[in-house]
């Protein structure tokens, strides 16, 4: 049998053990192992890597405690707008999708427009439309932020964090850990790798933003040699193009592909301030997950090494 | 004095003689020369590569002649969306918008998301307010496309066309004129390098579609080392995300700027069968200007070079 795997990230930020509590540790390692099993289960049944990454996405946009679908955070005008992406390294075909509304799941989008639209990236109402037309799932307002639980969060984390370091504003520590996206990367059996990636941008965005996300290239790229999908500062993801920088790399140096990911976060993006971080696996099974924030949620699991799943710098 | 120069472009498409008439080919080298000769004034008075980018580009979406500003096509909706983006290689800064209505100049929109911003990416109504916010022209509808103007060149390439092939439709290859984007690169004085590209779309567009024209990595990018400005299929442009390509390669081969281009265009490209071309500047101001269309509006010149006005394939 062929190796296989996947690895996911829930975002990177100023994600750090003291300003966490059991419970809320917990509900995050849960989410993570509930959704790399999703996929590494459809992987080993023999699933298609396009299929995977958009199935475990799926996962982390459907649980408040990431900042895509259910969780994505609300812009300047109290609404939510989200972005997606997701591509087949198989024959390099992508689907794109930014500042929709009401989406339920805007991995699913994307991959719509993947599957069946000559275009590659679709924006605002026009994305929307083109959502109706192909019966994709909608929900209300409510459905996408679940405030009571977030307040309870916020308080829980209040208190702990004030115990610990006065000087950290908690509000920022709670925004930082919703800042990013959520994204996946997988090989199937067949050897054909995918990325996806799925956010709601970040909180009182204004003027339409759009970040990396949905930008073939910088948020997310897979081709025959690796999958990549970023999470981070997403102007400067934009700014030095992370995750072609990091396949054009492997395809011209002799490098390994820890040793690429880890120079493009922590050399290249840091030297223009950006922050954030990055998950990737090559055609040999091979995962990099390198960040340069606190910490980043991810964890990853193949058919040849059990895997992990993380958030701190350990 | 230290080498400077530039190159623009208007677009990429099934461009040949034998469709043309004396009158359009004066009115295209005209234009081009026109623009080229902008850029290039400001250039030898030592102004920054990134305002040669920016007016060069404001000469061609001031013209009817090619898809962007005043010349853009209409969408599905008959409502013209535009796209636009410029970067400047000295500090990888950049700026984009996509969606944008009724902007004279979307490169000046773009530029000043890029010089007052703290995003690089805006879209939609969210840019148009930021357009709004900052003193941004606009134009009403009747601006942006001069009917009469327009049905004129399509009667004279109708009369000259059908002379010449009937088996070609005459709508199509005029509309394949109008497929792409202008965009210009250029190395100024100081050393510097700039990228920028703008583009009113394909013809009938549906759904929001987005190019790669406004998209960093795709239409365009410029660093220490080079600058590039993509046009053509831009879907395929994205899927390739063809202008970093090159970037990249010129930083991790030893091949000529040339050959870089070369085998970005005729070959990666090309083998997912994607049309189009670049133009690129490298630091020591020497030019390229692939493309496997059967034309291209392109002209360069430098300090070194006397530089041309092109159309054809030769």
């Amino acid at each position: 049998m062929k190796v296989f795997g996947l690895a996911i990230h829930g975002g990177a930020g100023n994600i750090q053990k003291e300003y966490m509590t059991p419970e809320l540790e917990r509900a995050y390692e849960e989410k993570l192992s509930e959704a790399l099993e999703v996929g590494y289960k459809l992987l080993a049944s023999g699933a298609p890597s396009l299929n995977v990454a958009e199935e475990t996405i799926k996962v982390l946009e459907d649980s408040p405690l990431f900042n895509a679908g259910k969780g994505s955070v609300f812009n300047h005008q109290g609404k939510i707008e989200m972005d997606a992406a997701i591509m087949n390294g198989e024959n390099l075909t992508a689907g794109a999708v930014a500042g929709v509304k009401n989406i339920k799941n805007p991995i699913t989008l994307a991959r719509k427009v993947l599957d069946i639209s000559d275009h590659v990236f679709l924006i605002g109402e026009g994305a929307e439309q083109f959502a109706k037309d192909n019966s994709i799932d909608f929900e209300d307002d409510r459905y996408f932020f679940d405030h009571k639980r977030w307040e309870q969060f916020q308080k829980i984390r209040d208190t702990e964090a004030t115990q610990l370091d006065h000087s950290q504003s908690n509000v920022d520590i709670l925004e930082n850990n919703k800042f990013g996206t959520v994204g996946a990367v997988a090989l199937d059996q067949q050897g054909n790798l995918a990325s996806g990636s799925s956010t709601g941008g970040v909180t009182n965005k204004k003027h339409g933003r759009v970040g990396d996300s949905p930008v073939i290239g910088s948020g997310l790229y897979a081709n025959h040699q690796c999958a990549v999908s970023s999470t981070g500062h997403g102007e400067y993801f934009l700014r030095n193009v992370v995750a072609y920088d990091i396949v054009k790399s492997i395809e011209l140096s002799s490098l390994s592909l820890k040793e690429v990911c880890e120079n493009t976060i922590n050399k290249k993006l840091a030297d223009i301030g950006g922050l954030g971080g990055v998950i990737a696996i090559d055609k040999n099974g091979l995962v990099a997950m390198p960040f340069n924030t606190p910490g980043m949620y991810r964890a990853f699991k193949t058919s040849n090494e059990e895997g992990c799943v993380r958030m701190y710098d350990y």
